[in-house]
Parts: C-alpha cells; structure tokens; sequence
C-alpha cells in the first residue's frame, strides 16, 4: 500500500546533492553508517529490523517525471534536475542481519557509495530503520514476558497513520503471532485475527442473541467478546450457554474476550465459571491498553490468560516513539571524517569499520562487541567509546563479524526472507543474550569498545580539528 | 504514495460484517459515533484533524480483487466475498469541521449509513482521525509558545515509517509554516524547506570551503550549518566571514543553524556575533530535540531565535502516541443503543445527535458544549455525563451547532480546502478559547454536558440493561 519515490527525504538532501553535483564531488566515494545512541525503553537490547522493506524500496528508489516537475519549482538547477531524472541507487549495503540484537554505539549498517547516492538515501533509511527497530524491540519485550502465550497486534486503530503497516511486520520480528491488520497480514504474509466488537453485539436486542448469531455463522472461530453489559453476570454465562449449544452440533467455542476491568481479576473468575461448565478447552483472549509491564504484572497475580490483543503500545512503541538512529558521514573520497559537536557523546567513529561480537561457550554472548577497522587484522583489546581509563581484554573469546554484505551495485545480494526466519533469528540472539541484560530495570550494560587502531584514528582526527581552533 | 484499499481495516470488520450480510442486518441503518475520552499533553483542548484526509480515502474505499483473493483464504463465505467485490462506501457522514476545536466526549463525527457500511470504515476513520488529530494538537501548542516565529516540521527520519506523511499535514493545521518532508510537500502544497546537514561540512577539509561552496551555488536559500566542530570559535566565524563574502557579491545570507549544545546560550552568543558583524538581517535557526516545553522555556531565556525545526516530538506526538478515539454504534434500525461497560466513564451516548457551543459577546467561548437529541428543540439546562448532582443553565447563550453534513450517499460535499485555509480557521477558533483553557499545566476543565432529553434516554437505556440482569 505505500509507493515509494525518491521524494520520501528532507528537502536538504536536494540541496546538499544539488552542491555536490555543481562541485563534482557528487561521485567520490562515501561512507556512511547507521547506528543509535540510545536503546528505547531503557532495554538491555534493541532487535534490528526493517532491513527487508529497506532493501526493496532502494533497489525502486527513483525520481517520478511528476517528482521532477515539482523540483523544478524549488529552484533546483536545471542540470541537476537532469541528472536526478537518471538517478538510481547504486552503492554497496553492508549490514547486521535483520533481527540481531544490537546496542548504542556500533555501526549496525553501513552505506558504501558516491556521495550524492549515499546522502539521498539517509532520510528513507533512518525512516525505516528506526521505527521497524523501535516496534521489533517492544515486540520482544512483550514476547518476554508472554512466555508461549499468544501475542496478536490490534493497534491498527491507534497506530500513526500508515506506520501501522511496518508496524505489524516489526512486531512479528519481535515475536508477535498475528495482527488484525488485514492490508499486512496480506502483504507480508502475517497470519491475521479477529472476531467481534462491541458493536455487534449492541446491535441487537440482547447479548445472547448477538452470540447466537455469531456462533452459527463463524463457528470455527469464534471468540465471543463478554464485557459489553457485565462480563461475569451477563457475558460469561451467555458464552456459556452458547458453548455448549455449540457442543450438542459438534463445534467447539475458541475462546472468549476480556476487554475492560481488572483483567487478573476477571480472567480468574472466567477460567473458574467455563471449567465448571465443563469448557477447559475455551481460550480467554485479554485487551485493553496493554503493554510489557501489565502482561509482567497480569501474570505475576496468576490471571488465567491464554492471548493478549496488544495495540497502542505495540505500533507506536509508547513511552518512546523513536529510535534516535543517525546515519552519519565516516569517510570521504577514502579519506577518514568525524564529527565534533558540542557534546562528546556525539562525536562519530571514523573510516571504514566491522563490528565483532564476542561469544563464549555454546555461543553465549560474553556481553562485549568491538568495532574495528576494517583493515585491523588482530584484535586483543578494545577501548571505550569515551571513558579512556577503561579497557578490556577480548583475546581468547571467539568473535563474530556483525555486518554482511547485502546489496552491490544498488541489487540485493539476496531474496527476501520469510518473517517468520527473521523472528526465528531474533529469538535466537535474544536466547544467546545472559538474562541480566534482559531485565526490564536497570539492565546490565552490553560494552561496545573501539579496537586500538579505530580509537588511535579517532583521537588522532580529533586532536587535529581541535588544534585548528 | 499512500494506497488504501478496504483491507485497510481490523479482521474483526469483515467477520462482523459477513454476520450481518448472513443475518441480512447489513443494510439496517446505524448511526456510529466518533469521539475520545481524554486529550492528549493534558491539553485543555483538541485539535481536529484529518477529515479531509479521511473524506478523500472513502470516496474510493472498496477491496480490488488481489484483496477478494487474499480474504478467500481467510475463511469468509463465497456469497458475502461477491458481496464485498460490488462494495462501496455510501453513507452519509456529519463532521465538525476540519481545525475545530473539540473536547472529550462530544461526537466529533457521526456516520450514518448502513450497519455494514458503517462498520466496515471504522478502522480507517480512527485510524485517521486519532493520529491527525493528535499531531494538529501538538503543533498548535508549540505554534502557541512560538508567537511568531517560524516553525518547520524536520519529522521525518524519526517519524513512525509513513506516518510522517500525515504528520507534516497536521503539523500545517496546527500552525506549522514548512515541512523539510519532500512528498508531504508535494501532495499537500506545503512549503518545503531545508538546506545542509553535517554531512555537507564533513565531506570537505575545513568548514569554511564547505560554506563558501554552498553559498556559491545556493546564494537564494543559504542557511549554513554552524555547530560541526565547535560553534563559536570556528561555525559562526566562518559563517561571518562567507556572510561577508556574499555580501560583497551583493547577495545576502539568509541563517545559521544551531543543532546541538545549549541553544539559549549559544543563540544569544549568535545573535551578538552576528549583530557586531553588521548581519542584523541574518536569522537564527534551531533544532535538536524541541518540543513545546522547550521552545516556551527557550523564550523565557531570552534566546534569540528566528526559526525552530521540530522533529520527533512532532511528528510523534512524544510524549503522547496516541489519541484515544473511538467509534461506537448510538442506534441501530432506528432504535438507540448504548455500550455500558465495566467502567462508568466508558458508557456511550445514544442516539442520533448534534452539539451546541455556546459563545458569549464577541464569540468568546463560554466554555460549554452541549449535547444534544437531534429531535431537541430547545436548550435550556444541560447535565453532567457522569455526576448526575452538576448541571448547568445554558439558557442565554448564543449556540453554534457543531456537527455540518459533509458527505452525502458517500460523495463528499464539499471539494477539499486548501490546508491553509483550516489553518486559519483552527487558529481563529483557539483565539475564541479564554487564555485558561490554553495554558499547560492543569488547564480550565471546557464542560461538556448532556441535554435533558439524551440524559433522560441514557438513564433510561442503562437501567433497562441493569434491570435484565
């Protein structure tokens, strides 16, 4: 459902190739990479996604006839203009693989191409990249604590415009089971659910009736929702009436919904009145304003829930709408950049760069990844990022390359991946990761260290620019 | 770029609807409502957004036969899938209008149209409405604090994937002069605005090449960029010196940038260097992490400030991701109906309505909107909708209905207004809101209240539900 052009990026994009073009320097090669300072939610890892969407879009990245013509009112110059009706994407693309837990600091991407190429695709890559990020880490952060209990994405609704889309393929990464976004479960194969609201059932003259209804037009599948006049006096035992209505023509109810009120309490309560009626296999599905903290909590009280329907939270990522990923300029023309700024924490790692994960026995991540150069050829130390008292020994751990190539020339490297692989994947990484660093408070912190050489360089550029002043 | 199609809704749409198609309930008349229950930012009023947006997608909502397909595999009955493939929106809709502001409980929006018809467009109308909405409340709080001074949407890279796109429409209605959003620009007529990011100054040795390069090929729009390597000792020299430069060529630099450090300290800083450099004319442009709250505290320090570029927060509504709408069935086949709910504050208002604002002297807001039957004739007292010991005499006040039919048999009414125009419009109307009901901390509570007769019916409804169980 979405078109991309290559109009989808900040105007000053535009500009800035317009002077790289009048300059000739639009060709020389650029390095670019991708990385975040700050994991969302406080949490002890951030699962990569976006990767697959990121890839399709850049491999169609073009200019329209009609995006020209509206250029061409921005008082963009006319050769330029020429030029940008021919432009293609056609750099290098290497990358973590799409569902890899990642952390602040490292290059998670990097972008190889002419300067002109690699500057107008930032916007659309920090677009992608940071939201599917953004919901894939939430996602699994609700995985966590669902344990093997259903998790479906209800947040169509309430999610941010169109970010719903990316919003249901992030959250299936991350962990999720299903959506109830049918342009999604379409498009990206998810599986989609969903059976009543409320006003199905106000639409009649009375809640059995509705259920009735229902029931003998869906009855296999069908998950009557009980709360719409009074879940235990009213909703239950009309559910379980017709559950057993079901029973005497060969059908089974699937499950009933709870979507207000003490959950925990309610849940309960529900559990107790179909096993007494004989209905152990009815599912209880919950909805209402979750997140990762009330499944935590509606577990820990011993609610008898088998589905959670999760939305806001889930598609807008709330309490953090953004990953704060940037994509920034790490050399030029084969020559090393960085970038000050007022703030040390801001200051970027220059050249080309591979980042390696340190893994111990049965592949258990040791907690540490390094980036190096990429023409480093040992590494037995790495350096912190900012702190120049702290270092740390890596000799004797194995070391896993972080990033792939995964375009060429502006073409994939490889098809499209199954969501299902890439949830595989991230379940995998999430797996290998100790628990302390998957806690929700004040989780252990994953070291990211410079290796000698890339700090050398770093201090190195540093010091010149500083003596400049 | 973006598509809807009507798989751009929830799963539960479709198996309610072929319930009703089985039934043959589906062409019985229902009236939904559309409303939310609390504002987002604690705000003391809400902006309404997105009509426009949502009136367009409605007058070409129907399902292609890729989605035909794709629901076969879902289980939905062959005679109500030939049904969908003949599908159009045809009901009528009643709004208020586009840049109004409305407050919690108030039927925003009304749809009338058969139940399936009706049912079937809810996911996208929320979807819709709640997040443009949301963002149209945002940026008006911010063009609040900003008095006159430019603001521009920098949203994009940070935005909830396409969710940008709506985003940069709000930011407009709320106030917003520009967006840096190239496609946003172009589909909406909105002004694009942007220049240089630091990737510009990096790609070159030293800062001052990179300005002069610029300037040269974009004298026009030179907005330079100051805060690379350290801002006051070597961006804004710089900056002065070009300045000079294109002065002598008789062009004139139109700003710097500040995007990182302290931004009071450093504009006024700016601003003094500029100043006794004679570049009185140069402006002062900001961004990095604003949101309203800092802009009006920015103001309280006496920064001097031209221009803010707001990202995330905009474009996100941080620290808010969501407008809670809802839409919910107020009668169905001609007989009101009611959702009551396990909590007081989530009952439903029945029936078919209209809401009355009442306006004192000059069309000051008194402060109290009304809801009313749309059979009401005269307005005299209107009730609280949850404390049955508070109402309030409304007599004498002059009443504008709020509610305006905009589709008719789902052809719009009207053609679409320039987003200027509801700009302008949302901007009056918040002139007519007294000062308290603006500020952000604990705003003046705006009263909404029930008229006699829809007080009555809800009464009414409730006991007969409570009387059944």
């Amino acid at each position: 459902m979405l078109n991309y052009s290559a109009t989808y990026t900040d105007q000053y994009q535009l500009t800035m190739a317009e002077v790289y073009f009048q300059k000739n320097r639009h060709n020389k090669k650029a390095v670019f990479d991708y990385f975040f300072r700050k994991p969302p939610f406080n949490s002890g890892y951030t699962v990569f996604a976006g990767l697959d969407t990121l890839l399709d879009i850049l491999e169609n990245f073009r200019f329209t006839q009609e995006d020209i013509d509206f250029l061409y009112k921005q008082k963009l110059n006319d050769s330029f203009l020429d030029f940008l009706k021919q432009y293609r994407f056609s750099g290098d693309v290497y990358s973590a693989k799409e569902g890899e837990i990642v952390f602040p600091t490292e290059p998670v991407l990097t972008v190889e191409a002419e300067m002109l190429d690699a500057q107008l695709v930032e916007t659309l890559l920090l677009n992608v990249l940071n939201f599917q990020s953004l919901i894939a880490t939430k996602a699994a952060r609700m995985r966590q604590v669902a344990g093997d209990r259903g998790l479906i994405d209800f947040g169509l609704r309430r999610a941010q415009s169109a970010g719903a889309y990316h919003a249901a393929r992030a959250a299936i990464i991350g962990g999720f089971n299903a959506t109830s976004n049918v342009v999604a479960g379409k498009d990206f194969g998810i599986a989609v659910s969903g059976t009543m609201a409320h006003s199905l059932i106000q639409s009649y003259e009375d809640e059995l009736t509705a259920f009735r209804h229902f029931a003998e037009i869906r009855p296999h599948d069908c998950v009557l929702l009980v709360d719409t006049y009074n879940t235990l006096k009213s909703g239950l035992p009309n559910a379980i009436k017709v559950a057993k209505e079901m029973e005497a023509r060969g059908q089974q109810l699937k499950g009933i919904r709870l979507d207000s009120g003490d959950l925990a309490f309610l849940s309960r309560k529900a559990r107790k009145m179909l096993d007494d009626a004989g209905l152990q296999y009815v599912k209880i599905a919950v909805s209402n304003q979750l997140d990762e903290c009330l499944i935590k909590s509606l577990n820990e009280q011993g609610a008898q829930i088998d589905l959670f329907g999760v939305g806001t939270s889930l598609v807008t990522g709330q309490p953090d709408s953004a990953l704060d990923g940037v994509f920034k300029l790490a050399a030029y023309d084969d020559a090393p950049r960085i970038k000050i700024s007022e703030s040390t924490a801001k200051i970027t790692l220059p050249g080309q760069k591979q980042v390696y994960r340190m893994t111990g026995e049965n592949g258990v991540f040791v907690g540490a990844d390094a980036v190096c150069m990429k023409t480093d050829d040992t590494l037995e130390r790495m350096y912190h990022p900012f702190d120049k008292l702290k270092s740390m020994n890596v000799k004797d751990f194995n070391k896993e390359p972080l990033q792939h190539k995964v375009m060429s020339a502006g073409k994939r490297l490889q098809k499209q991946q199954p969501l299902t692989s890439i949830q595989q994947y991230a379940s995998n990484r999430i797996g290998q990761l100790p628990a302390e660093y998957k806690r929700f408070e004040n989780p252990h912190i994953y070291k990211v260290g410079l290796s000698e050489k890339l700090n050398n360089l770093r201090n190195d550029l540093i010091h010149q620019h500083l003596d400049n002043l």
